[in-house]
C-alpha cells in the first residue's frame, strides 16, 4: 500500500483509518519562513466536517488538529510538518456486521483481495475520513499560494440531476448555504431533491467546480509532468471521483477547432492574454496564466439504506440493508478536498518550475 | 523539464522533438524472458502512423523502430531497453515561419514562457511526435499483459457530434475503417462530418474508448495511487486530453446509488461478480475484477486552416493563417496512445501489488 | 526539506525534532499480514535508549512508542503504520545559550544558511532523537526480513584506538556490556579510554560493523539501484558517519585481483558459494547470498564540554564551553540505527527484485 | 532492473550494454539557455577511454557521442538531452566462452541469480562501457556548475601500495601522466608497480580522491536527502567501489572531538569560515561551503590472466585462464566516473535547494 505520499517535491504522506486512534499527515518540502498555527488548519479541517447540516451524516466528528513538528516560534522550519486528528469514537459496533460481507459500491471487495483480510471498521484506510490529512496538508499549500497571489473559488455545481446557473453565478453565496452552491435557488432546488433521495433511503451524486484564480503562468513540465495530468491524479485519487475535466472538458470533443482555440491578443499594457479560456487555463499542459478551471464528478454515496443484493465473506448470495450514519451526498463536503488537492498539486508544479531557465538558476545562485 | 520519465516500477523515458535527428524512448524494469523483436514494436507504431487516410496528415513518417539495448538472443535481459525512430525530415522550412508568432491552442506560448524560448520546429517537444515514444513502450506492456491474458480494446467512440451507437457495436470494424470506430454506419456518418470540416478549413475532436479485458483484481494501491488515478494521470499527460471518465464517467454525477451500485453475487462456480459494471472496473481505486473501462476526451487539433487572431514575438495583434500538413482530426491515431499509456500503468500497477501481503512475499522467496 | 522520506516501495518518513511535542515516522508499503505490537518496537528503541550506562547521556529519554494506524487485530494490514514517541521534556531552557553562537561540528551552521534561521533546541531535526523514526521503522523491517530467515548482527567494532580481536570474537558478548563490542577484553579497554575522555571534556569516535546473515540472492538492481548503493545512501544518512565499506572495504584498494576475487566453488548438495567473501556479499551490486558486511565509521560526539573557538550570529569570534548532557560516544547506540537502515534497505530491495523475471511474475499470478 | 536512473530533480538515465548496438543517455531536467555541443561531450568521454596507455586495456573504443535531442541553436531547451555512443566492435566471438562459467569478482553470478539468465558478452549491462552514458551527463553537469563557479579537481590517490605524497601534491601533473596522479614520483613509482602486476597476469586496486572547490553553501537536505548520503549512494553505484569517504573519513573514527571538530571564525571580510575541513565541507549534510572532499576505493580489477577457481553452469568444479583484453587497473579511467557521478549530485540538490525559503520563493515569482 505504497502509496500514501503525493507529491514530487512538496510531499504530503497521509495515515489512519476511520475508526483507528487518530488520523494524520506529514508535510514534507514546505519552505521555511510560512507563518502558520493550528487555526489556519482547523478552519479547513472545519469545511470537510460532518453534521454541520441535515444533507450530511449526524456524526460527530469534532477533528481538531494538532501540530507536532515543524513550526517553530510561529513560522515553518522547513523540517517537515506532522499534523494529527484524534478519532474521539474509535467504537466500531455499528460497522461489526459490515466485516461479514461486502458493500456494494465500496472497497470492501478489493481490499479483502488485494490484502487477504481488511479493517472493516468503517471502511478503515478506504473511508473518506483519510481525506482529513489532505484537506490538512492542502490547507497550508493554499496558504503558501496565497502569499504569491493565486486564490482559489470551489464550489458545487450540481446535485443530482440539479446544475446552478452560470447567469445567476454569486460567489458570495457559496458559503450562505449548506451545499456550497454559488446560485441561492440551485441550492433550494438541490436541498429539495436530497430530501427527495433522503426519505427513498438514497443518495445523490453531484460535481465539484474549481477555479484558481491569478494564476503563475509556466507551470507543469512538458509530456508526463504536466500540470493537467497531475491535477487528473491528484483528484481522480479521492474516492467517489469517476470524472474529471478541464476547461470546457468533455464538450470540446464534440466542438471544431475554430470554436475551441482561444485566441491571443496583447491588451493595453502590452501583456498577452486569451481572448476566451476555453481551455482552462492550461496548454501543452503548462499554466497559461488564466484561471485552471477544473471540474470533478462524483458517484453517489455508496452507502445507502435501502436493501442491496450482495455476497457475504462464505460466497453466499444475499440481501442486506445497511445501518449507521452516511451522508446522503458527499459532494458539498467533497469541494474543500478538491481544492486541497489542486492545490497541493500546484504547490508541487511551482517548485519544479524554479530550474527551468539557466538564467534564473544563475540569478538565484549568485544573488544569494 | 524533469517530466519525461513515466511509471514507478515499470519506467518509460521518453526523449526526441518533432524535427530533431530522432525520437525514442528508454523502458526501465522490464522483467527478463519476454520474446521481443522490433516487429512487436512496429505494429503498433503502424497503428499511429499518419498517412494511412485522407483524414491524417499526408506527411510522410516511416517511423521504423530501432531497439538498441536490452533485448539479447531474442529476449528481453532485465536491462533497460532503448528504442529509436529516426526523423527522415529534418527540414523545418515549412515551421520558421510561426518561430515569430503563438499559434493559438498551441503550446508556443507557454513553452516561451517557461525556458525563454523554444523549439519552434512543428511544436518541438510538445508536438504529437512525442508519442512516438510512448507508443513503442506500450507495445512492450501490451505484451507483457496479454501473456497473463489482459488484452485491450480500443476504438473511437465520437468524432464531433458523431458517435458510435452502441447497439451497433462490432468490434471487428474497428481496424476495417480508416476512423478506427466499432460501428461502421457511424464511420461513415463521422468520414462525411470530417470531409466539411476539411473543406471549412477545421478540424474535429473525438472521444476514445479503452477497454481492458480479463482484468486482474487487486491492482492499484489505495489512497494516492489509486489504479484509477495513475491512469487519470497517463491519460492526461496526453497533448489535446480535455476529459476522462471511468465507467459510467460524468453521468454517475446526476444519479442516485441504487442506480449506480454494483451489486455482487456468486456465480455458479462460485465466483464473486458483479451483476453490472457502473465503476467500470475499479472499487477503491482498486480493479476488481471486471473489464476496465476508460473514457477521454479530445479537444479538436488546434493547427487549422482558417484565419486566427494572435500575437507575435514583439507583442503585436496579428492573423495568420498556418501552413503546412496538419491532421483535421487527430482523434484516430489516439487510439493507440491511450492503449500504450493504460498498458504502461496497469503493468505498473501489476508490479506494485506484489508484495502487498507477506504471505506472497514468503512464498515467492522460499520456492525460489 | 522533502528528504524525510526514504525508500522506493517499503517507506519510511520521519518527523520530528529533538525538543518538540512528538517524534514519529509513518511506515508505508508494509506487506499485511505481519503479527505486530508495541513491544514488538520498543525493544529497539531501547536499544538505542541513552542513560544506560555512565558512557552514555544521563538524559531520561523514556521513548514509548504508540502504534497510532495500520495494524488491526494484531496484524499489519497493508495501510500505512504511524508510530509517534512523545517528547517528555520540550523545555529549551539548557539550548537557550546555543541559539546565539554556531556549535563547531554541528549543523547549526549549514541549518541557518539553508533555512534563514532554525529551531535551536537540541538540533532540531539535525539531532540524533531524529533517529528514532529511524530505529522504530527498522524494527518492523527486520522483523519482516526475520519472517524470511533474514537475521543481523550489528555491533562495534571500535572505539577511538581500541579496536576488537576478531579472535576474540563472541557474538554473546555483545548485548553484555554497555560498549556492544563482541569482545569483553576490548570492551574493557574502551572503557577505559572513554573514561579518559570524559575527564578530559572530549569525545571519541568509533567503528561499528553489521553483519547480515542468511541472505538472499539477487537483491538490488544493476546500475544505480545497486545493493551496495542504497546501503551507502542509508548509511552516510545517518548523522556523525564519516565512512562506509563493504566486505573487506578500504584495504581492497591496496590489494591485487588474485587476492581479493572470491572463487566460486560447488559444494556437497551441489550449490554454488564462494570460499572466501572479500567482496561482503555483493557481486555486481546484487547481494550473492553470502553474509553482507557493512563497516561505518562515526566522528566522535561534536559536544565537547572542552573550550572551543566559533563564531556568534553577530559574526563575532568568540570561545565557548556547550553546556547539557551530551554522550562522549554515540557509537554503541548508532549500532541499532545502522541495523534499521540497513534493514529498511535490504526490505526495499527484496521488493523491488519481484519483477525480475517474466516466468515469476507469470506464476505469482497465475497461481494466485 | 528499474534501476537506470539517477537523480531527483536533474535525472539522467543510462541505457545500453558493452556489447550491445549502441550505450546512450537521457538527461531530463536540465535548464534551458546553457551552451552545449557534442565537444563538450566528448572532452569527457575521452578522459575515460581506454587505450590510452600501457596500463588500460589496448581494445580500440572510439565513443563518439552524438547529441540526439534537447539541444536547438547551440542551446539546451529545457527539453531531454538524448545522447549515444555507437558500439563499433559488436563482435562476442572473444566472450563465447564465458557464456559458460562465473568469473570470480564478477557479476556473471548475480545476474545469472536474478534474471535467469544474462548478456554474457563483455558483462552486458554490468560492463564498465555501462559508466559511458554517466560520463557524458556528468560532463553536462560540471558545464551548469561551472557557469556558477564550482570546479573539479579529481584525481589518483593510490594504486595499490603506492599512495601520492601531500607535501608534492600537483595539480598540473594530474593531465600529465597517465595514471592521473598529481605527484610525478608516485605516479612513476605506481607505474612500476603495475607493471609488476602485469607480468604477473595480475591486476590492481587504487584510491580516487575528488575536491569540488567553490562550493556553494546550503546543499543537501536534511535527513535523507543529506548530500553526503546522495553522494556515498553515487559514488557506490559505481562498480567496483568497496570504500567511500568523506573528509578525513575513516581516520575520524580513531579521533577525539576536539581533533576533529572544525572552529569557525569571522575573516576580515566578515564571512564565516572554518579554520580547518576535517569535515570535508559538510555539516549535518548540508554543504557547509568549505571544498567537498571525497575519497573513492576501487577493488582490483577482477579479470585477470591469472588461472582461477570457478563453477560453470553446469555447476562443476572448474579451473579457468580468463581471455580477452583488460586493464590491469581501472583506477585512472574512473576518476572521470567518479566526478560525473558527484557533479550530478550535486546538481540535483542545487535545485532542490531553491524552494528551501519563502522569501526566496516568493522574490523568484514577483520578480520574474
Amino acid at each position: 500500500m505504497s502509496g500514501s505520499t503525493f507529491g514530487r517535491y512538496f510531499t504530503i504522506t497521509t495515515w489512519g483509518e476511520s475508526h483507528g486512534k487518530a488520523l494524520g499527515v506529514v508535510v514534507d518540502g514546505c519552505p521555511a519562513g510560512i507563518p502558520l498555527c493550528e487555526e489556519d488548519i482547523q478552519k479547513f479541517l472545519d469545511r470537510r466536517k460532518p453534521g454541520q447540516s441535515r444533507f450530511s451524516t449526524p456524526r460527530k466528528e469534532e477533528d481538531l488538529v494538532e501540530i507536532l513538528s515543524g513550526v517553530f516560534e510561529g513560522r515553518t522550519t522547513g523540517a517537515p510538518i506532522s499534523m494529527m486528528v484524534h478519532n474521539k469514537t474509535q467504537r466500531s459496533a455499528d460497522y461489526s456486521e459490515i466485516a461479514s460481507y461486502y458493500r456494494p459500491g465500496h472497497a470492501d471487495y478489493t481490499f479483502d483481495l488485494k490484502y487477504g483480510f481488511r479493517d472493516y471498521r468503517g471502511g478503515g484506510r478506504s473511508s473518506a475520513r483519510e481525506t482529513i490529512g489532505r484537506v490538512a496538508a492542502g490547507a497550508i499549500a493554499v496558504k503558501l499560494l496565497s502569499e504569491l497571489g493565486i486564490s482559489f473559488l470551489t464550489y458545487v455545481r450540481s446535485i443530482g440531476p440539479v446544475e446552478i446557473d452560470d447567469a445567476a453565478f454569486d460567489p458570495a453565496v457559496i458559503s450562505e448555504n449548506p451545499l456550497n452552491m454559488p446560485d441561492a435557488a440551485a441550492a433550494e432546488r438541490a436541498a429539495a431533491y436530497l430530501d427527495e433521495c433522503r426519505e427513498a433511503s438514497d443518495s445523490s451524486g453531484g460535481m465539484v467546480e474549481c477555479r484558481v484564480q491569478h494564476m503563475i503562468a509556466g507551470l507543469g513540465d512538458p509530456v508526463f509532468e504536466k500540470l493537467s495530468a497531475n491535477l487528473a491524479k491528484a483528484i481522480f485519487s479521492i474516492g467517489a471521483v469517476k470524472s474529471f475535466e478541464i476547461g470546457d472538458g468533455i464538450t470540446v470533443s464534440t466542438l471544431k477547432g475554430s470554436q475551441n482555440n482561444d485566441p491571443f491578443y496583447s491588451d493595453d499594457v502590452g501583456h498577452i492574454q486569451k481572448k476566451t479560456n476555453h481551455s482552462g487555463g492550461t496548454l501543452g499542459g503548462i499554466s497559461d496564466g488564466s484561471d485552471l478551471l477544473l471540474r470533478v464528478g462524483f458517484k453517489p454515496t455508496p452507502s445507502i439504506f435501502a436493501p442491496q443484493q450482495t455476497v457475504n465473506q462464505s460466497g453466499e448470495n444475499i440481501e442486506v440493508q445497511i445501518k449507521g450514519r452516511h451522508d446522503p451526498v458527499i459532494v458539498p463536503r467533497a469541494a474543500v478536498v478538491v481544492e486541497a488537492m489542486a492545490a497541493l498539486t500546484i504547490t508541487d508544479a511551482l517548485f519544479a518550475n524554479m530550474h527551468a531557465q539557466m538564467s534564473s538558476l544563475k540569478k538565484f545562485y549568485t544573488a544569494k
